[in-house]
């Protein structure tokens, strides 16, 4: 999916939110379990609830890892069920040396059709230009954390001064381009918003951690906002497990909807 | 695995080289393709062809993803066949925010049983952390990579002008103890095995890089040997693809044989 295409999407859909699909067997619905593959039917009823209020979905790879060969599976499974018009991303946070990371590219974007792929920026150009090799693919590169562990390192400051996440995004916009690369930049840090997009106008941000990790979408769209969205907005929890009752898909669809509707109103601001 | 229990093998043994099961599909011997799962018997002829030359294997998980679920479940099918007195390594650079990265160890202690699992530092204490608390299991963590990409951020000099390699190996060592975090450091910058000695003298060191990616063995060992070998020097192309004929496995164990006697001669100037 081009850049174009994906904010076509989201003028269309009034939204840009990301479900996170992040589906712990633990946590899932109790009458599911009598499913075969419960993780495939929690997948399948929350895109059903949820396909025409969000423009992308991100499953995180450890929720099915966890299961082994059988959470690959129902993973591979999953990505068949979801419309071709919907953004898919691979919560992977993947990166080795070159010849291992086009390996990791094949196995997201060929073996399994993801549009991108998050990874992590430790190992340097060599480990993040192979994805960005893929025509049509994406790299989204790890900048700046959701999580409390974002102030070991990220905001450590460098010789000159600056945060080591806001070195990594400038430099690996000398390896990729807003058609190919976009940034995590978590909600949890909205006072840098204003700074990230500075650095990187252009490039699409997947921002996690609004609902259950406590950043507020307002704070998000202030700043982050640029001429094609620029914004996917990720919720995990807080909607695929609004309810673990019969009722999942139903309240998972409230939740997405309230957030939607925020959205929507913020689009129609924005883009007026 | 106890680091007195690596420590002995690696004295019986003779041996603290690691084997890597780098076992990419396009580059098997073409003999092996007529089998339900090349991949797999590759594996278990290098496996049974060099058991007793090594203390550790390490597959690399990205050319098993790049099969999808049946690359994992080769995976599996492979490590069900390593010996329990053989260290095993799961080469997959994960890390993410905590309750993932809990996820991610599941898979890779409890479903798979491995002894450690390389783990990326750029998220922090909260995405390291998850790893460390399973019991007699291990964090290799990465600090100094082998690769051309390790210019790009970890040898960044931060505000004290250290580099940020030797800042994360200082700050994951609150995190975790000899007796549970490993490094990773290449043979590629033999230089810096001086300084990375003297901020963790006692932990072991994954040593990637020689052979293929030009990193000699007597520079690693020259300061990166301490009271309980601590290094773990893993070769993978070097012995896996030493030949793509039907002797394949023969010539992966005079290839490993050549490094175990080398590694032999080093054990005896050092133990004597």
């Amino acid at each position: 999916m081009t850049r174009q295409q994906l904010f076509e999407q989201i003028l269309a859909k009034k939204s840009f939110l990301c479900v996170g699909l992040d589906s712990d067997l633990s946590k899932l619905p109790k009458h599911l379990l009598k499913y075969d593959d419960p993780i495939f039917e929690f997948n399948r009823q929350i895109i059903e609830a949820t396909q025409d209020l969000c423009v992308a979905y991100k499953p995180n790879l450890a929720f099915y890892e966890s299961q082994g060969w059988e959470g690959w599976r129902t993973l591979e499974k999953t990505m068949a069920l979801i419309p071709d018009d919907i953004f898919t991303i691979a919560d992977a946070k993947r990166g080795d040396i070159g010849n291992t990371s086009t390996q990791y590219a094949k196995a997201f974007f060929e073996k399994m059709n993801f549009d991108a792929v998050t990874v992590a920026p430790y190992m340097g150009e060599d480990s993040v230009k192979p994805f960005l090799d893929f025509e049509g693919k994406w790299v989204i590169l790890l900048a700046l954390t959701s999580n409390k562990g974002s102030f070991d390192f990220q905001f450590a400051a460098q010789e000159n001064g600056e945060p080591l996440f806001e070195k990594v995004m400038k430099k690996a916009q000398t390896w990729g381009s807003p058609g190919n690369l976009m940034f995590v930049t978590g909600a949890t840090h909205p006072e840098k918003f204003k700074e990230i997009r500075q650095i990187a106008p252009d490039n699409f941000l997947l921002v996690p951690g609004i609902g259950a990790q406590g950043g507020e979408l307002e704070k998000v769209c202030e700043f982050g906002l640029n001429s094609q969205c620029g914004l996917l907005v990720n919720s995990s929890r807080g909607i695929i497990f609004a309810s673990n009752g019969e009722d999942f898909a139903e309240k998972a669809r409230a939740a997405a909807l309230e957030i939607q509707g925020q959205m929507a109103q913020v689009l129609a601001k924005h883009f007026r």
